[in-house]
């Protein structure tokens, strides 16, 4: 089945490997009259991109969207939304070196196993540089939410055995996420957290963490009973990113 | 947007409310040629059925399927395996006291706010009797995993502070699981378990536990990369299960 | 890809076949409120039940629905609608003559490609008994519909060369309609039509037509643009009526 | 509902208007191995193109595409086909004279209708522009099909009263097809089609026609029963077309 669409009424196609010309993305569904231009796609973007501190990937990447439609003068006119993102360099021989080994952690052997070859270069379709098409599609999400008065944040909570105090998850705000690269509200926790994986990353590992999203204003009654659960979903959708092994 | 339905190729769409005169369950996608009768359906039919200890809820139901299509001669045909489940005496007066109440921990005022008004006379459509189709639906299901080497077992493994040691998961047994009330294979563990319960129990409360489940002999890639992982998938179905709180 | 469901908003699940024990219908998405009972339903089921004349096929069926769930003190309740149908009389032996042919025009050898066997008793699932469900769901619609003003309205235009001159289709009445069994709203057309259906059974044939359906109060803007447009989604729902061979 | 999806195991969604900077086509479920190349896609998409003649829409598209991702070393890696496709000069003042009308025969009421404003610049989302990524999909799954023997080929077989006699439609070729700009493969009638177009557009009208296709080598069973049969989902596909308005 088919498996790079996600939603119903606000429906999100994506298509792209990390080492190819780039990636595209569809959002179905979204109402005429929202105000969209790449402006309001930017921030959020920005904050996925790798390379941003020592702390994560440390990889460069070209992550600026083109919209082809959905947008007119200035609105969303109901079509869908076409976004695209043009790869950056790729230079061949970037990961020769892994071009007959399969990477731990990876879903190398997995790709191998079901479509009989994989892509050498990277991740692939697998690669998390995917979720520049879902941090697009979340930027207009957010927007439109925001007109009915629904809010939503997140941060990281943990790192390892460093775990922030957040007594009122609904007081945090965007520029104490902001402030430290590892994006926990709290500074000193932040500090704590960044020492660790600094730490971690000199024995040549990494470590897991603990996010916490906050959704304020949402009116009761949202999702479906039974199968499609709010809870449900929300969990799909976090579960679907490469890196996330739990839901709460 | 209709959420009574789940999954793509085998795909279980389901009505019916606890209070009303019974359940309704639709299973599409079941390949012809499974031998399949009431009796494959039985035993985790059974293994749900509430008040069968002190343990869980106090309720008695009548759960006896009737099989109204997809099976000929004795084996699935390939159309969709309609099975009805009749309501047992539904007395009025039996929830009249709550008529007027919305039950902390129940989805009452949010139906109220969603539909406009709710079905007093029980949790209708959220009540976890729903899972009698589920049940069914898996029962089908993991008959015909079975076919492919494909086995499952879920067991308890945590009811508070109470944990169990399991080294093998994938060495418990049914036998194991059945042999307590409480369900975890751990014989020691178990009776610590139901002392817990017990003991939460006289105070009119209830506790929290932990399932774990094994699927051995699954294929190498099963599930869709992106948004529809097999991980996302697991993580949906469990989380759209009313008492579900986290998928790991 | 598991085929039994028809919708998105307003879905619609079905199973059964025509010598099982029955057909099961789940209406997903019907909103909460509406006034319904099997009351509603039986004038549209009478009208499709066989038997009712000497022009269609010669089987008695017994049609009476039970509704399940959804409907709630008289009103649905916004959870699905759970519908069944207990054949009748299954008298074994009553298409024992065809066990071992296929036969023309039907889905015989379809159906045994596809699955590897068939349901010899009869047409199974693709016996055209399965529009009882149809018929159940499009019941329900329509007294939706007719909320908003949306009324709706067929009858049969042309049999063989037969064919009704029908100035103004918004113009013609139910009670016009169901004045004669073939269904045409104009009497004299009607005549010769039940004349040449007549002339052509003596010779052991059938003979083909035309419907024509109206909807009224249709507000602008339904249907959504490029792959499900109105006219598309009719088509298909049309076309997947086992003796409709053309849309227009 | 979002209604730019097309299809369920081998999936389109495309997005696009006929004057914004251009087109994305998202083709899902395609299996790894096949090759595929911008070559494969150009025939059909030099057939598609306006302007090829006198007889129909004079005006000039640019129509090559870009594969994004889905490809790898030549042939498809199982991952979704993104295909973009720029369109050319948007000169202001092309369609201004219709900026305050709304086009007889075309979807302009019911764009407005239904999201509150339209793309004057011309057809929007409803223009038969759309097409391209319609083209470009089906250009891939006429090579998948192939190599499972399954041969498409279509034609015109009526315009206005002026019909082809065509015996053995399996024994049409496309060279027959593509040898008038017409595209009815028998030449004597294709040259009186073209009289009449020529003729009709004389008085500034236009006039419709009937094709034909042919899929030669289908097994028996593809389709799903009841819903989706395969008359049903054929039907959906051609009644989807803006042009097309009936289907037999």
């Amino acid at each position: 089945m088919a498996g790079n669409t996600f939603g119903k009424l606000f429906r999100v196609t994506t298509a792209g490997v990390s080492h190819g010309p780039g990636y595209l993305c569809i959002i179905d569904g979204c109402p005429a009259g929202l105000e969209l231009s790449v402006d309001d796609l930017l921030p959020d973007l920005r904050r996925r991109k790798p390379g941003q501190s020592k702390l994560t990937t440390q990889r460069d990447e070209d992550d600026l969207p083109e919209i082809w439609s959905g947008v007119f003068e200035g609105k969303t006119d109901g079509t869908p939304i076409g976004i695209s993102f043009r790869n950056g360099d790729q230079r061949s021989g970037d990961y020769g070196d892994i071009k007959d080994k399969y990477r731990p952690g990876h879903a190398d052997f997995t790709f191998d196993a079901k479509y009989g070859f994989r892509d050498y270069r990277g991740g692939g379709r697998s690669s998390a540089r995917e979720t520049i098409c879902r941090v697009a599609a979340g930027a207009v999400a957010k927007k439109l939410l925001s007109r009915i008065g629904v809010r939503i944040l997140g941060y990281v909570t943990r790192v390892g055995d460093v775990v922030a105090d957040i007594p009122d998850p609904t007081a945090v705000t965007l520029e104490q996420v902001e402030a430290t690269p590892v994006r926990c509200p709290v500074p000193e926790t932040a500090a704590a957290m960044i020492d660790l994986i600094d730490a971690v990353r000199k024995d040549r590992d990494s470590i897991g963490g603990v996010c916490e999203m906050v959704a304020v204003g949402v009116p009761p009654g949202w999702g479906e009973p039974v199968f499609d659960k709010l809870k449900a979903d929300l969990g799909k959708a976090l579960l679907s990113l490469p890196a996330v092994t739990g839901f709460e």
